[in-house]
């Protein structure tokens, strides 16, 4: 794709259009390495020496928290203060089909016309690794378009949350109210992820006694010297309290650059995309050394009992 | 660890003690593969020629949907009908402590002195591949052991529903009135994947619209002649319909049997298991040919902007 037969530099100038802040362009550069398409080595190289700008904040909590009306608040706040922002929201979706269900979410809607706003919706998808493959890439496109603040939103509790939060430079996590057990379920296994807390609809009953719950949490894990995430109270419906998210995000990001944490976060990030990189490849080559029908044949041994899986993969790995 | 010094054989003992319903032989195999120990490869060795018998049930749905009190249900009524029950709870956990943090389950205390119940917690870990990597390996000890069912009972909604589906013969996926907008998201995500529908808490307000919303979804991927996903209602709390949900799961075991899907499904899902622990070799391989000072240097050059991730992962490629 390069360079197309009538010598026009295609994924350049893309590039270029994307940084200009060209919404479509942004939005094709974020179809082309979503899809795996020919060009996204290409696009990738032509967009990594304009990476490392924008804070990451990855935004998650179970359903219900909230967290579609938050961003879109967080949004507002970050345009007062003159800042870009790209958001990236994670929908789940049948693996089968591979689309976006929720679309473009409808909260959003304000935002649509703001050119300093850019929104997308991203399917986590059905296959292994979920949104390890194509989120760092469509990070990446954003990234080198040069927002100031890309926030990604995801659904769903347990393992996308600990994905996201490889992913973030910033992870914040909502709790609300009267949610039930997903909640204490989700905080026991979030608990070392945050870098910030959200007690969204603080306005209801039981606001004070999740905060209550969540410092009781926070303070068998605390060490000295460390950031401390701290609890940020909002009404997201009405905006009471995200100035002081807005905060607690820049608090964070100063935290991380003072202390040099923000380097290795970014090391490990790239490490962990640099090995599900070679990983997938290695994938293609496993499938391709011992054949599709060789491959269906191992599998029905090991389905019926004559074959240890172990000893299938052995023979897998020795015909690479 | 086969053969011990003093010339038992450990493993095939442990075998044959959790083949005649021993229940704290059956706890240490798993507990031998979940740990990923040295003798991993010679249990599943040696569980191998014993599978095949059980019939493993997934159940899935958003956190609140009542999971817990309808797998103790169906364990109860399963019992009746004489089977031995195989319960799996994987459970949202700290991706750094990697405990089961719900520990088994309160509600199944009443099951904790039957002999033909065995019920585990496992921790579905902060990975990549979260249950990909275990789960199977415990689904083998438990087959293995000569269960007649199997329920593995998951949290959250999203990728995790996918991985159990992959791992089922039968996938129930449950709903429940009043759950919002997760609800929503699950319903659209999960509607392929499920080989039969529960509503719980068919007592409640909603339930009703409930029901005729899925009806609406199901009807457009309706296909003549393939399974038509039931949908079966259920008061889990007072055991109400969970009789109709063993039937239910039973019918479609008996349909897998006879039009030969089961064998299918379990190639394919041995197919993916020895892809994934082909792949988990690989993957240990990545990191020892390049070292782990190499491949921190690279991760540093990607996150610095000054080399592309496709180009790092082709150098740790050519390492191998």
């Amino acid at each position: 794709m390069s360079v197309a037969r009538d010598g026009h530099d295609v994924v350049g100038d893309l590039v270029t259009r994307a940084r200009a802040g060209e919404a479509r362009a942004i939005a094709r550069l974020i179809s082309l390495v979503e899809d795996a398409s020919p060009s996204l080595r290409e696009v990738s190289e032509r967009l990594t020496p304009h990476t490392g700008h924008a804070q990451i904040v990855g935004i998650t909590g179970s359903p219900g928290v909230g967290k579609s009306t938050s961003t879109s608040a967080l949004v507002s706040a970050l345009r007062k203060q003159d800042k870009r922002v790209g958001v990236l929201a994670i929908d789940p979706s049948s693996p089968f089909t591979g689309g976006a269900l929720l679309g473009d979410r409808v909260r959003m809607q304000s935002h649509a016309t703001d050119p300093d706003v850019f929104i997308r919706s991203m399917a986590s998808r059905g296959h292994l690794g979920g949104l390890a493959w194509a989120t760092p890439q469509a990070l990446r496109v954003l990234d080198a378009a040069g927002f100031d603040v890309v926030l990604v939103e995801t659904v769903g509790v347990g393992q996308s949350e600990v994905d996201i939060a490889g992913l973030a430079d910033t992870s914040v996590v909502m709790l609300a109210p009267g949610m039930g057990d997903g909640i204490q379920a989700a905080k026991a296994g979030i608990l070392e992820i945050a870098d910030v807390y959200v007690v969204n609809k603080a306005d209801r009953d039981g606001a004070h006694e999740v905060v209550r719950d969540l410092r009781s949490m926070l303070s068998l894990g605390a060490q000295p010297g460390q950031w401390r995430a701290p609890i940020v109270l909002t009404v997201a419906q009405t905006g009471e309290g995200v100035e002081g998210l807005v905060d607690a995000i820049a608090k964070h990001r100063e935290a991380l650059e003072r202390t040099g944490a923000l380097a290795v976060r970014r090391s490990r990030r790239a490490r962990d995309e640099v090995e599900a990189i070679a990983v997938t490849a290695l994938r293609q080559r496993l499938g391709g050394g011992y054949g599709q029908a060789g491959l269906d044949l191992l599998a029905a041994e090991v389905a019926g009992g004559r074959l240890d899986p172990y000893a299938a993969a052995d023979r897998l790995l020795d015909a690479l």
